[in-house]
């Protein structure tokens, strides 16, 4: 196992403002396009990060800390952003994101004590039992899934354009 | 064809930036990490862009500009800086590629006239006809690939420790 909570953290702080600099500014083009019907276009993969910050992780995180098993983890409902729909900016998302996560990380620092904790276990709805240690590796990777997926949906805009070089491009080849 | 000169330069210029923001700190652990022999960390891969820098995306532009299809370009090695070697922070690596990445793009700006040199061609060792176009979509598509490479990179060192969740992270199921 590799888990170590100062370097996940290091992660999860630097998600934010990664995204951040990187969508802030950039055309409609590139901020809509996405990779096919019922896909998401890099604001909607703001928008699900958004939701996971406030209905995922750290609530997640308490009922472990307060229920244990006894009590399964609501559904978190993947689809919800898209169902709401946001009139928001890229800016204001990508705010509204950074604004949370850090207030996530800081409860995050407060609720868990690692020698004390990381092996405690909830109830997931699909998977049965879970640990916290799980949850927080689960919270890194799923941030480094989002950011891989705004970097494949934009490079699919492309796909025609590289000519002979898709043969050399990874990205372009569809799972 | 979606390919755009000025859509294209917002994504080369963000790129240097956006990754020294999300490397620039990290523990050895994350800059280290690999997904097995043969394949490249995160610092591997800033030297790698570094190269294309140096050797592929402007050289080839000002080939094509100054030769047409009568010269073929000499063959990049993708593997080079793996054999030179490196004994720079990832920080130093950073601020390198941010500095000739910057160079590149004015250059870029002087060299090309987009109603006049767009469709240019130029000839590659491998794949024939190539065109301005082509080259410069690809050096896009080549920043989306990398930064998407990291984060897998990165994902890997957590495979074990999200444990059934990783039903749910696409970026851990292998290609």
């Amino acid at each position: 196992m590799n888990f170590n909570i100062k370097e996940a953290i290091e992660v999860l702080e630097r998600t934010p403002q990664t995204l951040e600099f990187f969508l802030s500014g950039l055309s409609e083009s590139w901020l809509q396009c996405h990779e096919g019907e019922g896909t998401w276009n890099a604001s909607e993969v703001i928008e699900h990060l958004i939701e996971g910050e406030k209905n995922n992780w750290i609530p997640r995180l308490e009922m472990i800390l307060r229920e244990g098993e006894s009590k399964t983890f609501p559904p978190f409902d993947r689809y919800s952003h898209i169902k709401v729909g946001s009139e928001k900016s890229i800016e204001q998302k990508l705010l509204e994101f950074k604004t949370i996560r850090t207030k996530n990380i800081s409860k995050l620092m407060v609720l868990i004590e690692p020698e004390l904790h990381l092996e405690l276990t909830g109830s997931h709805p699909a998977f049965g039992v879970v640990k916290v240690k799980e949850l927080l590796s689960t919270w890194v990777v799923h941030d480094l899934t989002h950011i891989a997926q705004i970097m494949r949906v934009m490079a699919e805009r492309y796909r025609m354009d590289v000519g002979p070089w898709k043969e050399y491009l990874g990205i372009l080849k569809k799972e």
